[in-house]
C-alpha cells in the first residue's frame, strides 16, 4: 500500500470534509440560496484578506486575476515596475507588455527579495509610473517580498498603486490589506484555500477603483466593475463556478473558527520546521535571507539533478512535491506548507526526503531531518 | 419530504457518480498522471464537438470561451454580423463593440430564428464582413437556429467564419462540427456535459486559426494559440480546474456509450413531449416555429406573470426551473431538456407544472399534459 500525498505549492490537498460539501446537489445561482451563499463567501473573503473593501471572485485560475489587475488599471502606453524573480513576477511583466503598457522591469536574481529601496528610486525618479507589480511569495523561488515596505513606499505616490500576486501568500502569511494599503492582492482555489483550482480572487482598494475607472482597455470576462456590481446584490455577473463556491464557504468557517492569527502561527512553523530540517540533511535554501512560509524551495546535493528527487518521491512513496521551473528546472525541489496539512505532515514530507536522499546514495543520516523539525514543532 | 429538482437550462443535475469521481483526491495537473485525463478529455470532447480539429478547454465560465472567440479572431475595426435575438445574442454584439469591432447587428424578434437569407445578403452585401456570431440554441428563448443552413452560406466566403454559441446545443443537438464547417463552436460544462459549472470549450477549424494568427488583439488567459500548443503536450497553459477534468472524463466516457445518435435522439424526445404537454394544457410555446430541443419556453397564461410559476415550483415542489431574461422577464418560464435526466424526470416536470397552474387558479385539466408527454415518450 502507498497513499498518495500531495505537498505541490498547488493544487494542494483537499479535505475529505469539502469534497463531501462540494459533492452536494447542484444548485442554480440566480437563486436565493445561491445569493446567501455568496454573501456568506464574500464575507469570508473581507476576513482573510483583513479588509472593508471589495474581494472579487472569478471563475478562472488565478492568472485570470493577473491578467484582471493589468487589464482594468493600465491604459496602453502606461508604466508599471515589475519586479521580476521568478516565473510569476515574469509573468506580470508579460502581462503589462501584452496589454500594451510599459513594463518597467526590475531583475532581482532567482531565489532573492527584491530591495524596496530600488523601487523607491525608481518611483522617485519617475512618477509617472502607474503601478508596482509584485509577488508576495513567489511560488516558483519560494521568496517571500517585503510587501509591507514596498507598500509603505508606494502609498506616497498618489498616482501610482501597489499591486500583489498574493496567490501562495494570502491565507498562510499575514497581509491585512487595508492596514497596509495594499491596492490590489490576487489570489487562488487551490492555494490556502484548499479547493480544487478553477477560483480566483482579487481584493480592490478604492484607489485602485479610482485606476479602474479611468482605464479604457477592452475587457468583459474579467471586467471588474461590472463584477463589482454584480456582487453587490450577492450575485456574479456571469455564471459562477457553484461548486467551488460552496467549498469555499465550508472552508472559509474552518479559517474564521481556526483563526488568522492561529493559521499564520501554524503555516510559519512548518515552514520554519522544514527548513531546519533541510538544513540538518545539509542541503541548501534556495532562498536562505526571505523564505515564504508557503513555500521551501530546496537546492539539489551538489552535482545531482535535483529533478532525480521529484521523481523516487512520487514513484517510491507516492508524494507529489514540485520541481524547479524555467531557469531553475533541476536545481530545486518545492514543498508547499499551506493548506489542509497539518504537522506531522510535515515531518512525513522530511522523513520521505531524508529516505529519497539516503536510496538516492546521498550521504544523509536518516531521522537528522525529521528531529530538526520536531525540535520546533513541539514548541510551536 | 420535499426532494430537489433543477431543471433549468444549466447548471443542470449532477449525477452522484458524477459528483463521487470529482470527489477523488486533488491530482496535480504537472503530471504524466493529468496528462493521460486531458488527452482522454480531448479525445472525448472532439468526438462530441464531431470535429478531428482543436477543441479547447478553460478554467472559466461560457462567457471566456465566447470571448475568446472575439478577441482571438476580430482585429479593431473589423465587422462583424451578430444575431441578436436574445439575451446571447446581444452578448455578442457587446463583446465585438467592446474589443473595438464593428458589430453588424442583425436584430430578430425574440423566440424567432434567423432567416439564412438575411445573413446571405448581408455577406453579399460587404464581403468584408469577417466573422458571423450566431446561437445555435438561444438560451434565454429557447430557439434554435438554422445553423447548417447558415454555415453553408458562411462557408462562399473565404474571408468570413461563423462562430457558433452551442453552450446550450452542443451534446444536445446534432451540430457536427467538420460536416457542415462550423469554424468555432463554444461549449459550458453546466450544460450538456452535466458538470458543475466552470469549465468552458471552444472547437476551432483551420480557416478560424488563420483568423487567429492574423489577430492583434491583446489577449492572455484567453490566448488560444498558447491553449493550442499546451494541449499538444496534452497539458495547459495555466492551472486547470482539476476536478471538473477528471469529471467530464466521466461523463465522456458515459456519452460515448450512449452514442451520439442515441443522445440526439433521446434529448429530442423529451423536448417534443414537453411541448406538446405544454400545448396540450392550453399554453403556447414562445418559439412555435424553430423550438431548441435542449430547452423548451413556455408563455405563462394570458394575464398571469409567469414567474408566478417559477416561483411556485421552487417553493411548493422543490423545482428549480427559469423565468425570462430581459426582455421577457415575466411573460415565460424555461425548462430544460438536457443533462441528467430521463424521461420519467421530464413526466414529474410536466406533472407539476400542471399542478401548479391549478394552485394558481388556472383552469387546467390534471393529466392532460402527462398524457400527451406520455404518448411521445412511448413511442420514442
Amino acid at each position: 500500500m502507498i497513499k498518495k500525498r500531495i505537498y505541490s505549492p498547488g493544487p494542494v490537498d483537499v479535505s475529505p470534509y469539502t469534497s463531501l460539501e462540494m459533492a452536494r446537489p447542484i444548485l442554480h445561482h440566480r437563486t436565493k440560496e445561491f445569493e446567501a451563499i455568496v454573501a456568506e463567501v464574500v464575507e469570508g473573503l473581507k476576513y482573510v484578506f483583513q479588509t472593508k473593501g471589495d474581494v472579487l471572485v472569478f471563475a478562472s485560475s488565478g492568472t485570470g486575476a493577473m491578467e484582471g489587475a493589468v487589464c482594468n488599471i493600465l491604459n496602453p502606453g502606461d508604466k508599471a515596475i515589475c519586479v521580476r524573480g521568478g516565473k510569476f513576477g515574469e509573468r506580470w511583466s508579460q502581462l503589462v507588455t501584452k496589454f500594451g503598457g510599459e513594463p518597467v522591469d526590475m531583475n532581482v536574481p532567482w531565489g532573492q527579495a527584491v530591495d524596496p529601496a530600488l523601487i523607491e528610486s525608481a518611483l522617485k525618479a519617475d512618477p509617472s509610473i502607474r503601478a508596482v507589480y509584485i509577488q508576495a511569495s513567489e511560488t516558483s523561488t519560494g521568496v517571500a517580498s517585503p510587501v509591507k515596505e514596498i507598500a509603505g513606499i508606494v502609498r506616497k505616490y498618489e498616482g501610482t498603486i501597489l499591486v500583489v500576486d498574493g496567490i501562495t501568500a494570502v491565507g498562510v502569511m499575514n497581509l491585512p490589506v487595508d492596514e497596509w494599503g495594499l491596492d490590489i492582492v490576487v489570489g487562488g482555489s487551490q492555494k490556502a484555500w484548499r479547493l480544487p483550482p478553477g477560483l480566483a480572487f482579487a481584493s480592490v482598494s478604492e484607489k485602485a477603483w479610482g485606476f479602474v475607472e479611468k482605464c479604457t482597455q477592452p475587457r468583459y470576462y474579467f471586467d471588474w466593475s461590472k463584477e463589482r456590481k454584480a456582487l453587490g446584490k450577492n450575485t456574479t455577473a456571469y455564471t459562477p463556478a457553484v461548486s467551488l463556491f460552496v467549498g469555499l464557504r465550508q472552508v472559509l468557517a474552518e479559517i474564521r473558527e481556526e483563526g488568522l492569527d492561529a493559521l499564520f502561527a501554524r503555516s510559519a512553523s512548518y515552514a520554519q520546521a522544514f527548513r531546519a530540517a533541510m538544513v540538518a540533511l545539509g542541503l541548501r535554501l534556495f532562498a536562505p535571507d526571505s523564505p515564504s512560509d508557503s513555500i521551501t524551495a530546496v537546492l539539489g546535493p551538489e552535482g545531482m539533478d535535483a529533478g532525480l528527487i521529484v521523481k523516487h518521491l512520487a514513484s517510491k512513496y507516492g508524494i507529489t512535491i514540485a520541481g524547479g521551473q524555467d531557469d531553475a528546472k533541476g536545481k530545486i525541489f518545492r514543498v508547499s506548507h499551506m493548506g489542509y496539512l497539518d504537522a506531522l505532515d510535515m515531518i512525513t514530507a522530511v522523513a520521505a526526503v531524508e529516505m529519497t536522499l539516503k536510496e538516492l546514495g546521498q550521504p544523509v543520516e536518516l531521522g537528522a531531518g525529521v528531529r530538526a523539525a520536531q525540535e520546533i514543532l513541539v514548541q510551536a
